[in-house]
């Protein structure tokens, strides 16, 4: 119990620092907002709403997903995409965690769920989502990704918006049970070598995922920010697989077999593989490799005139921590090493920022990061060189935004 | 483009490692799973829900806030407690996010609100939240803890739950702007030395910090856990004062007045304040102390006999970060260091875990945390050696669960 100091650190002496008035930059800012009166204005008074037992947002607030109405399929074989443009910090909020479906959100009830684990193991398990709960279990915060991300910007399709080019990726703190303590107790037989994750869904998404990948660092995940997954996040169970394309991360998650060659579903044959252009296909292409995005200002945003801008965005990568983000405002002849925001993490959403000051002329914004691997984010120029044009996944290419200037912003990938 | 690698990865020799089990302990737990029938029972194949603007949990959950019924006062005046026993890892779903009021919930128009900045300052500011929204921002991790969290436990009153015993604590990240910018613009007068945070709730709760604190770590936060602050958290605008105890972190902010001196409102003098036993009351008891307490298994759990068990709980410190803590199975005679969950954020819950074989006889389980000033939570009679028993506040003593010998969990603290 010691005593407080708050009377001892008001006596010291307070530094010259805090009259100055900010930088200049941000000083103009706030022009505007000195010539008002200084008197608060009237409040509404009426006594407010009671406590609850579960709360939800603001009836002033309304952003949302993005659902794709690009396509011929039903809502259920669809997706629905993040506002990154709308949101803060690292941690996606679940209501707003991106969305890919095949055939829709099962309804399960988590009462007689289960997960089987069998095949080439010696002692086949099958768990109830309580059995799992019980178990040592571990929570990491971990981006996923959708591989078709930026699909559009591939060919200089050019989406209006953030959201629309990129919002297939999104960041949760996820807790579940290690997949490896899990079979090791059911004990390998010597031929295995990979196993095949099947989800509850009518269409029984199903992928392979290599053995070394399933002993490292994958859970099968019961929560999300805290709380039950969301039914749409593969409630009550998913697989979570850090750093690798979304679809890997099984949803609905009901069976793991163990197999000694990889399935061959029709989901990692008909999709989810990168057709080269000399025919052949990139196949297991796991990796969601280093991308960023600035998200603000960006497509569709409208600078009020010459000043200065917070730049911000997101950058991650699925083979570790972001080490650099560099921005241009020139289309990429000039770069500066933008701030990250702490704690970076692992395969993690990783927000930077920049203080920018517009002179009023045309400018093209891009960020560019760099992973702890060393890895650096190509541009899309570069990306093509090596892939080609026949694929649609895996576009981890840098984002061009143009600025006009009138300050309207728009995607600067076809210039 | 680099080739993927996962060809060459398969092909290097396994370790035998992967062919063990786990611990003899957790294996122990998982026998019940392995005599059932190895082929996955029936799914539903019903095409499942579409996809949607904005998210909502499973029917299935129905975990909630524990509104507190022992109050005179309508339930504008109330307390609602996070479901820490139900809650995972270290973020708190928005939802559950614990609350305390006043008057109520204001609905507040962001369009029309405004935070003014005046007295001792050289040029008053009065901010929209647009305004605030456009200058630089940096997003925290952090928990808040009422000051009267854990008041029933002071004198042994033995609440039955965790609930309701400690859900006064809950961990966001937020985002805002330093409030150090805003008033390095408006410009101090010399002898500016507190500044007084108001809210837009009907009774005007109205607390004075040092200006020391205030040019340091305080947000004018708009953002909880990626989209704008819940209606209770504060919507539009609050103040995070991070370490220090709730009600000072200001909600629903629209007023900062800069003064030579404390204000001395009600909040400061009638409230908030710590009685000793001389009479005389501590005041301005603004840091929150290192705590932690055991989440599962804990009151109203029952343990389904002897056998190995997954101890966890919650640490967290209004001084810095946590360091280490150690959980005790016999009442406090011998402790053990339990593992922390990264990342070890400062200011921010942190999730301890400990594996614990349990053997059927009575136990009385607790956890100490120290943090990284060195100082270690007190046991309850210390604490009451210190303050006595006449205030409610500030109570970070250890927890002591009670476990029978039939498995029922109950609260430890008269013991």
């Amino acid at each position: 119990m010691e005593p407080d100091r708050i009377s001892q650190r008001l006596a010291s002496p307070r530094s010259r620092r805090w009259f100055l008035r900010i930088g200049t930059v941000w000083s103009a800012a706030l022009v505007a907002c000195r010539s008002k009166s200084a008197a608060p204005p009237a409040e509404p008074r009426a006594l407010g709403a009671p406590v609850s037992a579960y709360g939800s947002r603001s009836r002033f607030e309304q952003v949302a997903r993005h659902i794709n109405q690009n396509t011929k399929a039903p809502l259920e074989e669809a997706s629905s995409r993040t506002p990154l443009h709308d949101t803060y910090g690292m941690i996606t909020p679940s209501s707003l965690h991106f969305e890919r479906h095949h055939a829709g959100v099962p309804e399960i009830d988590p009462s007689t769920h289960t997960l089987t684990i069998h095949g080439l193991v010696l002692r086949p398990l099958v768990l109830t989502v309580a059995d799992l709960k019980r178990l040592p279990s571990t929570s990491r915060v971990h981006f996923l990704e959708c591989s078709g991300n930026s699909a559009s910007e591939w060919r200089g399709a050019g989406e209006p918006d953030v959201q629309r080019a990129h919002g297939l990726t999104s960041c949760s703190e996820w807790t579940g049970v290690s997949l490896a303590l899990l079979l090791k107790e059911c004990g390998l037989k010597p031929d295995a070598r990979w196993i095949l994750a099947e989800g509850a869904d009518p269409c029984r998404l199903a992928r392979s995922i290599p053995l070394q990948k399933a002993m490292s660092d994958v859970l099968v995940a019961f929560g999300q920010n805290g709380e039950p997954l969301r039914p749409e996040q593969g409630y009550p169970l998913r697989l979570l697989v850090p750093g690798w394309e979304g679809n890997v991360n099984v949803k609905w998650l009901r069976r793991i077999k163990l197999l000694d060659q990889p399935a061959m579903t029709r989901w990692e044959t008909s999709k989810y593989t990168d057709l080269l252009p000399d025919g052949t296909a990139r196949q297991f292409t796991f990796t969601m490799e280093p991308k960023s995005v600035i998200t603000r200002p960006s497509g569709g945003d409208a600078l009020r005139g010459p000043g200065v801008y917070e730049l911000t965005g997101l950058a991650w990568s699925g083979r570790g921590a972001i080490a650099r983000v560099e921005v241009t405002t020139d289309g990429g002849t000039t770069w500066t090493q933008a701030e990250l925001q702490g704690p970076v993490l692992p395969i993690a959403h990783t927000r930077f920022r920049w203080s920018w000051r517009w002179d009023g002329s045309p400018a093209v914004l891009a960020s560019r990061c760099t992973d702890d691997t060393g890895y650096t984010q190509p541009a899309l120029a570069a990306l093509v060189d090596a892939r080609g044009l026949n694929s649609n996944y895996h576009n981890n290419a840098m984002q061009l935004w143009q600025v006009a200037a009138d300050g309207k912003v728009t995607n600067g990938n076809r210039a």
